[in-house]
């Protein structure tokens, strides 16, 4: 019963038959091979419009090299208070950026809302004597396993563009958001106003692959070299592309995804009364108490401790891989607790 | 006929086996799997006392978080004027020390001499009014392929820690020396004091994976917080680890890396009139002028120009899997020159 | 009645003659002239024990400089909410320490109090994933004008030292801290555990004189280079270390100081039904609401709004050079609202 | 005899007037004074255009600010060897640019040639491995005291623009060089293609006052944010704008640097058989070797070894208010060496 993260999954067949299958002889280097070549088409048929793909080694840069290209240096980046980029990443953002400010935004369950953003960037327009508000970065999921909904990103969409900010968007979780919603990858990234999603794989059964989705030409070459200066422009980029076009292959992501929400769905029943909040992807939050979590422990649960640490609220993650079994015995084990 | 670089090659199929073999249910993320916890003991008892191992993303990577670790922002970083740290790296070791300043210096076939290398330090101590010599930065192989004997980097060594200055091994081609020289890695690494190792596995048959080998460890933490912050902390550790456990198991480094090197000098015999240096390792430098290398390209050599571009010079990278034919058919080409 | 800040004041006569006096024929430059050279000396006598000081050009420089010395680019600096370093200074503590990220504390008054400092060290302390807790920054007095008393520093400085966090203290208005206390320089600085701190003179009588005072000799080198480095070091630096002797000389700061808390003290009987905090040093804020402040400006009063910029707040800086004359004009216009 | 440095020199009466005759009641800060805000009218009088004017606090921000603006982190600046933000100011260029890489070109007399530049472009335009060429940077006078004629510099500007390069002229004595010239400001400047100008006043007679003069409006908002961000922001804005103002007032600067030059043309004369170069402005080289230098030391003479400090090379700088006996004395003991 590990519910600890995604994380701890291990890789899709699918991916490790084709990370294999693409070890034939040689190949040219740092992405000029055949199948990172194909990388850009591939994820514009998929975003039904051109776009530029950069494959990163982790979700800690795909995101630190998009918000260093979507800020100045002077510049404050938006981000709800619970950001990854804010409490997870040891600061990658402010180093890529060389030192741009992220500003903190509240709102229930890691979301921000429109009244909220527009609040932070009236706050922080002050003028030379403060940093300069220049992009915003949602997470879709959210930190919280909320989903953002097509119209909702479209409002913040639309207020950064009213104040001219850049427009990033956290989808380390991305597969788990468009299986939730049934839409369009476009619908939640472009058409909302996203200039860059950093597109995740590892969680959902890659090894590691990420992606930098540029939906905005102008800002590819800022990209490409912020990726090469960084250390994240593989020698051997085939073996990155491969898991990303077997990822992509016959909907292998949305398949994973579906998967771990719907587990994650049924455990949420087993778990309603406890939950801090509504289950809409592949994570659930619960604050049974801290007798409860040591209880499910004791059971044999294995998760993190999450909020302030102290009131016995905890989040479990639902793996692509995760077995029906585990999650009869986690909703026994919750339902010992009543 | 591909000689263009090792980078081209495919991964050897241990390492391929490797990490299929760890893709087995959940493990811990973030380093803390069991196989990344080994990495410390392996490398250790490879390098004959304790060490520990960062696995990152690419040479790049370990290059510029070795050189921050060892030089503070004001810094100056001593290394041959075509170091690829210097050349290659789009100013990763500035980015990732802040602005730290490579200091360059000349030398045969892409060595540092004592001489050259005290006369480096000596032009550079000049005060607050100028940056400060903070390290070295060697190449083992270097880039024209020579290779440093262990009393050659003794010397160096002895010179950096004379003038208080860090000691960095940019080790991308390590395996191909310590195949070279038959000597134990620890002969050309601490003993001679190298502080921080940037150890590559990628272009020796791995797919990717490079690690930085700390010697001291007052070091560390800094390590492994510029590690994690500039996104080079896998989520899914196990795959890198993987890798180079496989990489060392039952010495297959070593048997790739002479196994290429050994191939190079059968090509070195063929190129013997051509040379720009002796044959040391896995790599060639011929210089048989452009009407020559435009030959050699239409009986079907792929290479790089090398050099100012201009001379006719090229190098030729033999790869762990190159083939004897491969080797004939280009002696055979380069027969045909006279 | 211009209570806009002491920023608008012109220079003290002294300081004026001070400038004049030293520009008599050559001087050694970079720090080297017999002025320059005697700062560490005076205040080492200020300070009863030895520092260094390094002058720079602005509070912001001395801030940054300061803050960076203490903090590696993966720490985190906990200041209040209201800080100078967060609010007005366009991220220049970002840009010195490559990225270092400030954690932001609510408290009265902007000030620190124990139970929050220790919340927030706690809250920081992730482990690698999250930016290390490595600095406090205090304001004294603070950006509220309030001022905190040497038996709260302590505590704050036992908390930092516990922690292994340096200790900064901006004090940008140090002078009036001192004259309000009435106690010695030490008790507030380095008695209380401060490392670094920016004593200013410019808004208390000085063109442009401010100072990095260091009690801690192990990070002195590294000072000097970011100052170099920043471009703080001066050519010419006779013209501002004579300002600050003369500022020292015969209590000049001190005497400042206290006529502009004097002031600032009855304009407060004055302003005391709308009072935000009580009157501690020469800075005043009052909510009387929008409509009284339209009044006040309508009576020929100048002063910045405060707060959120809605519910009619506003800060009154009384200067080194403020008339009697518009205390009273301010005090009668304060009237007339009841 | 002290030819050491026109950093040594005091400020001119002029200079410490106008300073004094500002110093009356309040005035905004931040440059908002009345004085700070005539800088742009009467700068872009005096280069015959629309200009924007930003002071700061020494000639290394000026440089430094002007450097980043003109590249991004994975830019490569084009500069002589002996540059002064390559030898002089510890890395500030690398600082201020988050890590931009300085490339190094040799030429006679510290100038940039035509040939050499277009060759450092080439050698340097290797695509997405290596630092991508963005700004030339020029001394005017340059490092060696030579003054580039206009024509010299449309050359450099024509090819920094063909190979779209932002070009930055290091002005720290700007005045020399006008003054040698004896042509409009403007012709050295943005008419042969400079777009940043750091314009010196403190080694010709200010107390501390440097401006970066902007010829490109798009790059204005740039550098107020760095310019603030790095604390060169000067709240009491007044006393720089002054120095500047009196500094250009019935040509002051062209007056005092006419001064210097003469001077150093006659001390020149008298230097003849050891002269490194033609003396062009306010700076001599003279090489007679280590024994006279050690007899010119001996007769009161005051100087800094230069070159490689080996070969009895020296720097002898006139300052704007060198004696005429000083030349004579000099002169005298230079004679005493044949």
């Amino acid at each position: 019963m590990n519910f600890r993260s995604d994380n701890t999954a291990p890789a899709a067949p699918e991916i490790i038959t084709a990370l294999t299958s693409v070890n034939e002889s040689t190949a040219p280097a740092y992405g000029e091979d055949q199948w990172s070549k194909r990388l850009n088409e591939r994820f514009s048929a998929l975003f039904e419009r051109d776009v530029q793909v950069f494959t990163v080694a982790s979700g800690t840069a795909a995101n630190a090299i998009s918000v260093a290209s979507l800020a100045p240096p002077w510049g404050a980046v938006l981000c709800h208070r619970e950001a990854h980029i804010e409490c997870d990443e040891c600061g990658a953002a402010e180093f890529y950026s060389s030192g741009a400010k992220l500003v903190l935004i509240d709102g229930e369950a890691a979301k921000l809302t429109p009244p909220a953003l527009e609040e932070g960037i009236a706050r922080n327009a002050r003028g030379i004597h403060s940093v300069k508000p220049a992009a915003v970065s949602v997470s879709q999921t959210t930190e919280r396993g909320a989903v953002y909904k097509p119209a909702e990103l479209v409002a913040l969409g639309e207020i950064a563009k009213r104040a001219d900010l850049g427009l990033h968007m956290d989808g380390a979780r991305f597969g788990n958001a468009v299986a939730a919603l049934g839409c369009s990858p476009a619908d939640i990234t472009w058409r909302a106003g996203v200039d860059l999603l950093s597109f995740g794989a590892t969680k959902n059964g890659a090894i590691a692959a990420e992606a930098i989705v540029c939906f905005d030409a102008t800002r590819a070459e800022e990209i490409a070299r912020r990726r090469k200066r960084s250390g994240n422009l593989f020698s051997k980029g085939r073996f990155v592309a491969a898991q990303l076009l077997a990822y992509l292959e016959n909907d292998l992501w949305l398949k994973l995804a579906r998967q771990s929400n719907a587990l994650a769905a049924r455990l949420g029943e087993a778990a309603a009364p406890y939950l801090s909040h509504p289950v809409e992807s592949n994570q659930l939050f619960i604050k049974p108490g801290p007798d409860a979590l040591a209880k499910l422990r004791a059971a044999g649960a294995e998760f993190y401790d999450w909020g302030d640490g102290k009131s016995g609220e905890a989040r479990l993650v639902v793996s692509w891989n995760q077995s029906e079994a585990d999650i009869s015995a986690m909703a026994k084990a919750l339902a010992t607790l009543r």
